[in-house]
């Protein structure tokens, strides 16, 4: 090998570094990713994590849907497809949004590798840096980082246990826009939110959409939990009221299976080909794989019991978690009690961090995620988000109870702190 | 639905357009894409396409592979997985990758979905608006999409039967620096190039690997085509050469299938954690499903016989490619000689325009590429691709003896057009 290799780069570690665009600067891992790695060791309770509980999915049932694809169709489903996504499963798509009181059409959708991906080409396609984005707060981590990649400024906006607080939405507007901003769209989980679990009731849904209109900024309605509400079927979809003013997210990650990695947008028409050309651009095309994969599925297999089958697996965890809670918290903390979803936001007193706290927490073999992650400014420190999706209920129970005496003791530590010495 | 909906956007067909980020103007369709939608009715000869053909492929084997997969993890294989990519994948792609004299860690590896990913990743990591990428004249035009969307300079330096000139790079790079823009990355593809099939020799990767180091330029080595060559193994990897200033990407599409949509970067460990992050943002994490399908694949099957089988299937393609052409082709036209990949480029007189000419070629029932898409300038309007991936050798000769045809009409109404009237 030429000496000159050695030569100039054992002289400047940092030379792809210093190559960078001025947009990887936003590139920081989150502060959730070092923890995930901590809380999937085996004994530690994880109420961190948003991953879906596959034990309802009958494997079996999966691998006859996979033969049977593989046997009839492998020379389709194994081969590059159209960058829009596969149009079988494009109209299988615009049936499961129905069930929301959507009415679509196929060619307005585009199939994307999770719903992430759709959350990344709209922030292509309209961010321009310092343009601002507004979103609830707390909002979805992974839409932060998005954001954050495009280099937009986050403006969050109260939300309280209806969802997002309308008069707040208006007053945010009119804020930013007095320093001159330009507000590119609001972002929005009006179904079992994330971090949070509340639910967006009707009358507001219809009040935020007015709001936007007037204001004419439009919205992006993500929807991964809509259907898995244990009680009721949550109210229609944002989209359904408004079909030229929302940009409709979806995903199977909740309702099928995460490992597929399958998402899609509903778009106004107008939209569409920038976003298939983005998409393009990104990965040329979804993997016909595991559209195939799940329009197989949805065709053959009884899919409404399979949901309704994990909501009950939910909803029994959603109980463990609110009883435990209530049976082991201080009483100076409050939380919130999702109508479905995977997810408890936890407010505590304002003195706890509760990243600081973390590590009496992985000591204590319980693991949960600090609201600070949920937030682009840092607010949210003694705030924290308990999923219940993936353990088992009594692992539920030990986790909130070994975390309420980490909560317990660091209440007593801070207030003694306060106290003068004798 | 209130009145206010159809009274704003009705007035404004524009709406979202008008909220656009600048980047979004080189978000533009290739001039492919539309041609694809005419190439692929079955009448048509398609020799514009470069689907792998995967009648090679036996799908009993594959569906025994996902049959197992699922029945023993597919609770891993349908949830979540890492950001980076699965560990054992990424074990098992450094021994692929040691077939091109590649030493690597797994650590260094990102999966993506597709090695389009990685590329769209790599730009976003590096390119600021205006910034300069350098690529062969011509090159691949998915990657001149995904530049062209960063809003990069894209600068083309010649390329002959023995692929990239060296002293044409040097003085490509000379003339940029003059007129002061940054150069951030040379992108090629040194074995059995898109568009063009040529092979870039091990003298000449050892002379542009010394001219990038000595330029301070680093170099992304696409190769998804190194492992198809038909009559001996290509020269090692440009990356075997050099460790430090080659990122690379690689693919399965070509080597087992394209639908699953996996490929990777392998990338100096000082970029590991930038390109995670990007790539966490923008999907989220790879497909498990995909990555373990291609994991099992690979540790229970044949694969190195069952890619032999696809270079057999390839090189009768090919040959049946090379024989029609010499049978039929004008002298006037001249074209490569792939050992491998996918693709033969021809040239034709410069007053024959391939865009042009495509209408009536689809006419005669044949379809190719046009010489501009591969050129960010416009240029290459007199030549053409011709994939011989997918079709049979038959129709291959069925499809060059009718676009020669074309051709020849073409030549003598361009040359008689030149005559003075009697």
């Amino acid at each position: 090998m030429p000496n000159s290799t050695a030569r100039y780069q054992s002289g400047d570690p940092q030379y792809l570094e210093k190559r960078f665009a001025s947009r990887a600067a936003g590139m920081q891992a989150s502060e959730i990713r070092s923890l995930f790695a901590v809380a999937s060791r085996p004994e530690i309770v994880s109420l961190a994590g948003g991953m879906p509980n596959l034990s309802a999915l009958p494997m079996e049932m999966m691998a006859s849907v996979l033969n049977e694809l593989i046997l009839t169709n492998g020379a389709e489903a194994l081969q590059y497809g159209s960058g829009q996504g596969h149009p079988k499963l494009r109209e299988q798509i615009c049936e499961v949004m129905a069930l929301e009181g959507i009415r679509a059409n196929p060619d307005d959708v585009i199939v994307t590798t999770g719903s992430q991906q759709a959350l990344d080409l709209i922030s292509r396609i309209f961010i321009d840096p310092g343009d601002v984005v507004v979103v609830e707060a707390p909002s979805y981590v992974g839409a932060l980082g998005t954001f954050r990649q495009y280099e937009a400024q986050v403006v969050h906006v109260e939300l309280d246990s209806q969802g997002l607080v309308p008069e707040a939405l208006r007053q945010a507007i009119s804020s930013v826009r007095a320093t001159g901003h330009k507000i590119k769209f609001l972002y929005l989980i009006p179904n079992y939110q994330n971090p949070t679990g509340v639910l967006l009731p009707a009358d507001r849904r219809t009040e935020i959409l007015e709001i936007c209109r007037e204001e004419q900024i439009f919205v992006v309605e993500d929807n991964p939990y809509g259907l898995l509400g244990f009680d009721r079927p949550s109210p229609n979809a944002m989209r359904a009221e408004d079909t030229e003013n929302v940009i409709y997210l979806g995903s199977f990650s909740k309702t099928i299976a995460a490992g597929l990695r399958v998402g899609w947008a509903l778009v106004p028409p107008s939209l569409k080909e920038k976003l298939v050309v983005a998409s393009e651009s990104s990965i040329l095309c979804p993997s016909n794989f595991t559209q195939l994969t799940i329009s197989s599925y949805l065709a053959d297999q009884p899919w409404r019991n399979q949901i309704a089958s994990f909501c009950e697996l939910y909803k029994v965890r959603r109980d463990a978690m609110l009883e435990s809670l209530e049976e082991f918290f201080p009483p100076a903390a409050v939380w919130t009690r999702p109508g479905g979803g995977f997810y408890v936001w936890v407010n505590l007193p304002p003195e706890i961090d509760t990243k600081l706290m973390m590590p009496k927490a992985i000591v204590a073999k319980v693991a949960y995620v600090p609201g600070t992650a949920f937030y682009a400014d840092g607010f949210g420190s003694w705030a924290m988000r308990l999923s219940y999706c993936h353990p088992t209920p009594e692992r539920i129970r030990e986790g909130v109870k070994a975390l309420s005496g980490v909560v317990k003791e660091e209440m007593s530590r801070r207030s003694s702190a306060f106290e003068l010495p004798k």
